[in-house]
């Protein structure tokens, strides 16, 4: 964001910005651009996504270094430091020292367990995910009126918070005429996994504290991100991204393209009609940092839809086969029992842009992106374990019992 | 309800009705209402309602006998028997095994901390209340489809989480037309304390759970219940119902007639133009009888708004201060600062016709029940400790520090 470069370069204290899931997908990704764009950086995170590999039996495409070798390399390539704090920020205790410590100006938040079919394994993981996000969430708060009210808030929604309504979905609130009278209420939301109800209770609770206690916060309902590199990931293979394919947290994109890579017919559930907002992950990146440049106002609850492109799942695959075809790949796709309970076939059209006004400039997702992407996952084929590949968690058969997921 | 008594008397075996939360203020009233009419009754509570009162140093207005005694009195005075699950809702084992035991054809839903201003005291019951709500429905949720699928879940909600938005509140749900489409819509929730965001975090979960596994499922939002007695707690002093007229657990309009009764000013907060649906406690019990006698069908998600009458504060103090007159009583009334942040002056009207179709009675509020209510607050008045009346609780000043509450 060049724009917002130059807001944030003007002022003589750089701004400083804790990531929480700083060790994520999208949050290691944001953490090195705000450090490079001089942002001093904190991450805190307890790294519990790792121990959810561990425990599922799944792992990045991409080899990850440790947190710790992470920050140091970065260190060493750029002279700049990012603070590390690991813990759960569930945990007030920790998370009070985290925000005493640091002092943040903005607090972007990414740390919560954050895939659908996780959330619907079994009922430990229901409650684990709602426990873990609803409860994060509310200690930051907490720890931003107690520690810094003048911190600003960039909280990671989700478009599937508005599930698939039959009328346009707006950013965040919708101006409703009933029987005669007006009002801008907040946008209905119809969530429809475990994991994406905890995101419609953060958002919630986050407009509660900022007309109570006049917190201010910027919802980011992002879509579905895709991609690998960014231009700091790229500057040395011990800052390499996680790249999930398997069924439980890979997302639709990015396996597609591992299955293309491996010669495995593109799981496309039921019709594929499913229609959803995405985006390169080089605009996560962007958009987070337009946010915190141009924050939210004492007392506002900002809701910005964040993606640049919609397609159905028929339509991602037709683009992944024919660029699969390009590179001399036989791409099939295969029909997979819907997992999921969801629309198969629907109406979408959801607005997206406030962010554009402030400055996003989108990559969006031609042939020539689908190459990178394709050709990242052909470098990386012999990495690819075929077993993650099928979903394996059921929306309808979710069962009390703990389950071990056995590929 | 003369309509559904019939619906159950009919049937053959006596249906199975699980009363979650059945020790407390609704609770209680409707199981025995239920037990008198012949459903066969179990109640599951943990008591922490009665730890609060120890903790928060406040009481009911009326002795109660322990459930112990309450049970055992209710069985030697009808015959009948009310069976008790003493546990916490929140641990799943326990819950699992009261539904393999009791095996319930319906659960009425009580069982939540539900006070507005407790989730305010501080961060640690701010995050108990939503963790108690949140995890205890699920739970609940867990327990019907895994062994009661074709259970009815009545839930209990609060006319408290559509806040008040300036257009008509609807039963639950909205058509919008919106760029020339329509679509019906869940209401837009505007809730404002973490309790009442915690009944709209149910009322999404439990949404979702009829969708994706065919739950049936009536959620009532409830309006402010007022009142004390009903047929079957008036056979014994074992059997009397608490009354709660403190500044955390007490409610609009009983406060006002304990104020009244002892001579102190009735507590409007700010300008008093608050309005809000209000009920008789024999309504509370005839609605939960309505649903449970008509009962959701698999898979459907129904919202009614429980309530009989909307009053702002100012009326109800205008109206109790009437009616202490006629008693002889001289009331004052006093602004207190308001210690919450809502609107005071403000468009409000619900619709709440279906459970009248369904054949709700309303007992109104006339001067008549105004001065049963008040003369019953006359003959307990010294058991009233003038302490526990003023607000203790503030919606701005809540801290992360713990804090005992002294009064
Ligand atoms: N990846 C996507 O396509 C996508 C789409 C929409 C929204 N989002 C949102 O963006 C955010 C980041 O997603 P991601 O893909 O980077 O997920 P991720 O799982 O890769 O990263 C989340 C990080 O948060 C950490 N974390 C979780 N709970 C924590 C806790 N209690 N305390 C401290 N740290 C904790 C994890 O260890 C992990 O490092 C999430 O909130 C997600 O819901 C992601
Ligand atoms: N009283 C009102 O004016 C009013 C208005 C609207 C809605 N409601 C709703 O009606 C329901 C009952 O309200 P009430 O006034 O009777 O409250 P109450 O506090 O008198 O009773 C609630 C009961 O639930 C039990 N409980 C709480 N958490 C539990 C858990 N985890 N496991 C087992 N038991 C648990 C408590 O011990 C208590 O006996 C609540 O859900 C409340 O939100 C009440």
């Amino acid at each position: 964001g060049a724009g917002s470069n130059e807001v944030h370069n003007d002022a003589s204290k750089p701004k400083r910005v804790m990531v929480i899931g700083g060790d994520g997908y999208c949050g290691w990704a944001t953490a090195l651009h705000l450090s490079n764009k001089n942002y001093k950086v904190a991450i805190v995170d307890n790294l519990v996504r790792r121990l959810f590999d561990h425990q599922l039996g799944i792992d990045s495409l991409t080899p990850i270094a440790s947190i710790h070798s992470r920050v140091r390399r970065w260190k060493s390539l750029t002279g700049k430091t990012i603070e590390l704090y690991i813990g759960d920020i569930c945990d007030f205790e920790f998370l009070a020292e985290t925000f005493k410590s640091f002092e943040p100006d903005a607090v972007v938040h990414f740390g919560e367990q954050r895939s659908a079919p996780y959330s619907m394994i079994d009922r430990s993981r229901a409650v684990f995910t709602q426990q873990n996000n609803v409860i994060g969430t509310l200690n930051v708060l907490f720890a931003i009126k107690e520690f810094s009210k003048e911190c600003h808030l960039v909280k990671l929604g989700t478009m599937g918070e508005y599930g698939t309504p039959n009328i346009d979905i707006e950013e965040g609130y919708i101006t409703i005429t009933h029987n005669g009278r007006t009002d801008t209420l907040p946008y209905p939301k119809q969530a429809s996994s475990f994991y994406h109800l905890s995101k419609v209770h953060d958002s919630h609770n986050i407009a509660f504290t900022c007309k109570a206690w006049g917190i201010r916060a910027t919802d980011l309902n992002q879509g579905v991100v895709y991609g690998l590199r960014t231009d700091e990931t790229e500057m040395h293979e011990e800052l390499h991204n996680r790249f999930d394919y398997d069924g439980i947290f890979g997302t639709a994109l990015n396996r597609f393209c591992v299955q293309a890579a491996v010669g495995h017919p593109l799981t496309v559930y039921g019709k594929g009609g499913q229609t959803r907002g995405y985006l390169d992950i080089r605009d996560t990146v962007q958009c987070v940092e337009l946010a915190i440049a141009n924050p939210a106002q004492p007392g506002e609850f900002r809701v910005f839809n964040q993606f640049t492109e919609q397609f159905s799942v028929r339509e991602l695959a037709a683009l992944v086969t024919r660029a699969g075809e390009k590179l001399g790949l036989k791409v099939e796709t295969a029909s997979v029992p819907n997992p999921r309970v969801e629309a198969e076939e629907h109406y979408y059209n959801a607005k997206h842009t406030k962010l554009v006004e402030l400055g996003l400039n989108p990559h969006l997702l031609s042939d020539s992106l689908l190459d990178s992407l394709l050709n990242f996952a052909i470098e990386y084929k012999d990495r690819v374990d075929k077993k993650q590949i099928m979903p394996n968690v059921s929306w309808r058969k979710i069962g009390v019992k703990p389950r071990t997921i056995v590929a």
